[in-house]
Formats: C-alpha cells, structure tokens, sequence
C-alpha cells in the first residue's frame, strides 16, 4: 500500500493502472475510519483490481461554527486498517494541496439540498458536491463508494454524476452499527460515557417509525410525531430535524405510498449525530 | 465524420478511440461556424489524433431576455466546414439528452466572473461552466480549445479547470477578423449593412488603445476615456462596458504594469457585440 499526499502522484499511479487495464474503485472520506467505511473499502475490493481511499477533512464543507479543528483525526489507525483490507493507495492530500491559492470554483445543487441537513448546515453541500468533483476528476475511478449514513448525500451525489455527467457509477452501501443499534460515525468519539447511552434515541425512534410502516402506517406526520415524543423522553437530547421524505426527491411526504427517507439529526449535548432509513416501495 | 446526438454514443466512440491510445482534440462551440471556429478546429486537428466538435445552443447560458430562440443555427453549413477540415466527430445533442428532468446541478464561479460580461449577463458563467464540465466528461478531451474572442470565458474555463482538477488542458486561440477588423462572430449576422459598418467602432476603439499602450501610455483611466471617446462617435453604438482589467485575476486596473486585458461589449442596434486585445507584460 502506497500513501501519497499530491494529486499529481495519484494521476500518474492511476494512468498506469489504466495502461494495465485495471478497473478502480474508490472510498473518499474523512478518516478517522470505522467499520462504515471498512464495509465501503472492502465492496470496492471484492469489486475492483485496485481500491483508492482518500483521508481529506475537507475545510469547505464545515460552516464557521462547525468542527472543523477538532474533527477527530488518526492516519497511523487509518492506515492500519487500510492495509488490513487490501487498499492500494491512500490519497492524503493537505488543504492547500487540494485548495491552492484564488480558488474560485465550486460545484452545487438545487432542491436536493434544501432539506435536512442542508438546510442545518447551509454550505456543506457545496463543499461537498465541490471536494468529490475534484476527487473524481483526479481518480477517475470506475465506481465510487457512499454510506447511506449520509442518505442526502448519497443522493445528492448520485444526481450530481447524472447531471455533470461523470463517467463513474455510485455505489450505496447500508448503514454499519453498533451492537445496541447507534450508527457508526467518525464523531461518536466525542461522546462521553452518558451521551453514549443517550445517543441511542437516534436509533429508537427510527425503530419506532420502522415498527409503524411495516404494520401499515402510512400517515407520515403520525409517523414523525411518534418519534420527537421518543426523542423529547431524553434530556441529553436536543432535536435538529426529524422528517419523512420523498426518496427520489427529498421532499417532505404526508403519505408514505413511495419509497421514503425517515431521517433525523439530533444534537447529544454538543454532538449532532445523524441516522435514516429507507422504506423501500417497489 | 460522424455526427451524434447522444451521450452514450460519443462515450462509445471516445472509448474506442483510448483502447487505440489516441489523443483527442476538442472544440465546444454553439455552432454557426466561422474563421474563429475553424482556427480552433484546425489547432485541435493539427495537434490530436482526433477531433470531437460539439455544436450546442446552451439554453443555461442565456439570460430571459436574451437571444437563445433568435441564435443563429445552421447545421447542412456546419457539418461541411467540419468536414472540410477533417473533424472525426460531431457532437449535436438536443437540449433534453443535455438537460433532462430533474436537472438540478450547477459549476459555478466567484471573483473572475464578477466584471465584464460576468456582469452584463449574471447567468452566462453558471451555464457556460455548467455545460463545459459536462462537454468535459462526456468527451474527456487531452486538450480543449477556446477562442480569445471571449477573454473572460476563457480565463474562466482555464481557472474551472484548475479548480476542479479536470484532466485536460485548455488551449486559448488568437481572434479571427474580418478584413477590416471586425471580429468573426455568430452574432455579426444579426447586423444590417449599416450596422455593419457601426460595428468596426470595437476594432477602432481597440486600435486606439493598443497604439496608446505601445507609445508607453500606461493610465487606464486616460485609455478608457479614448476608447469611449471613439465610440460616442458612432450613432449606432451604445456602450455596454469599455474596461482595462488585471489580466490574472479580471480585476479593474488603474495603471498597466502587468499583463492587461483590454475589452468591450457595444450594442450596435440590438446586437451586443464583445471584441478585446490582451497585452501580455512578461
């Protein structure tokens, strides 16, 4: 496993894998790396000649008041898993490699991002769709790998390949969790021992709306009611949304008669953790 | 030379083409195709195993009450010049196989786009940067070649593809003219004969500036007032902007110590027309 920190190190690497014919896929992330993102890197894996992982806390996707600075970060942990799984590069480029001076562009959407967690965190979808357009363009990989963790955002890349017309194809994998049911996530790190505990509301209330849909409810405000009343019973708790959506669209639903995103972001004390489900309708 | 109309049938032949190692040349143009089209398609023939011409009215690049249904098209003249000079591919997609339902996604750009024509027509750089980002993957160019003619366009497709780290090179070319100095543009077929005539008012005004700035005249204020000067002399015309700008970063300049970019938009009658000269200071 090679790690490289320049975008010019990761092309020449990549050309020659195209010479060799070699099909690559691809896992961006964060690092601080869970077994969310093993289960990413290890579907690219069994599917490709060559994996490329990038580790980038990206700046432009944090608002002025987010973690930024203490996002949690680890490369020797990082790397320890990657070499586990069979990866063959890291790309580990710094801020400035990736944003060099009179950076001007950016890459954004409309619509799919106006709810949820775009609405919550206003510039993070620009960042987002922006850092991933980069990364594409300099791995050109043949599949690129997303947790539906992040549900808007695996939607709002998958439209966005369609629209710009990216030669690659998204590839959504589910969500990994704990043994009690809390979603992996980079910043469950910073929970203490009672945040953890509390943190499991997350979980119960996507339980309860689960357990509803599947006995035939379909009244989506019934729904979400339900689980703020859940949420509301811990105090460590603090709601940022709760929403049943249209999965094709991400636009609130009254009435679940197509496929639905049931998300929500809850703050746990001062952490705000995210978790879904999609209810597929056929 | 073949001619498509969709996606998946240029991406077959691009594929094709990089099985037997070829370089590809590309010329995006809105068709209507004159001298400044063909010094293009002639520096990509010259310099590519093949060329890949698309022609496209970009309805994103125009503003409601600009010329998008009046924008002139001829595609029996069109595909002749191609042919003539030896182009492999025309790309000729309608406006549904570009922009489907649903289209939501954007590239766009601060700062570059903020004067000149960026000014004049605040939705063309969102389009322009829009559609080449799309043309890009579509076609996935080594090199692309733009006109000189739009100035601003082209340092804000080569900053785009900087930004987004875009696997190609933008090639800028020289402005075609008329014999008596006019611009080749798709536009000029709007004017009538006296319009025609009013027209030569850009290449007067630029003239006078050039020889200014070559006699050592480096006030840029002093060098616009004579531009303008010069137009106000022509009934027909009416000045969109006359402006001296950084040639780096498309900022107003008052002194010319660096490389500058000299440009102007002049409605004669309705027809806006762009013309500009770039003094590079080495």
């Amino acid at each position: 496993m090679k790690t490289v920190s320049t975008i010019q190190e990761v092309r020449e690497i990549v050309k020659k894998w195209r010479q060799e014919n070699c099909s690559i896929g691809f896992v961006p992330t964060m690092g601080y790396l869970h077994e969310g993102h093993e289960s990413l890197m290890k579907a690219a894996k069994a599917n490709h000649d060559k994996v490329v992982v990038s580790i980038f806390v990206n700046p432009m996707q944090f608002g002025k008041n987010e973690d930024l600075d203490t996002y949690p970060r680890d490369m020797e942990h990082d790397s320890a898993v990657c070499e586990a799984i069979g990866v063959d590069v890291i790309f580990h480029p710094s801020p400035s490699e990736m944003y060099g001076e009179n950076f001007y562009t950016y890459v954004d959407m409309d619509y799919l991002t106006e709810g949820l967690c775009g609405k919550s965190r206003p510039v993070m979808f620009r960042g987002v769709c922006t850092v991933v357009s980069k990364l594409f363009n300099i791995v050109q990989p043949d599949k690129a790998y997303f947790g539906q963790k992040d549900a808007q955002q695996l939607a709002v890349i998958t439209r966005m390949v369609k629209d710009l017309n990216f030669d690659l194809e998204i590839v959504g994998c589910p969500i990994v969790r704990e043994e009690d049911g809390l979603a992996k996530s980079s910043r469950n790190s910073y929970l203490n021992a009672d945040e953890r505990k509390a943190a499991l509301v997350l979980h119960h209330a996507l339980t309860i709306a689960q357990n509803l849909i599947e006995s035939g409810e379909t009244n989506a405000l019934l729904i979400k009611e339900k689980m703020i009343q859940e949420i509301k019973k811990e105090p460590l708790a603090r709601i940022d949304y709760v929403e049943i959506v249209d999965w094709e669209n991400i636009k609130a639903i009254e009435q679940i008669h197509k496929s639905a995103l049931i998300a929500l972001a809850v703050f746990i004390g001062k952490t705000r953790l995210i978790d879904n489900f999609i209810h597929i309708i056929k």
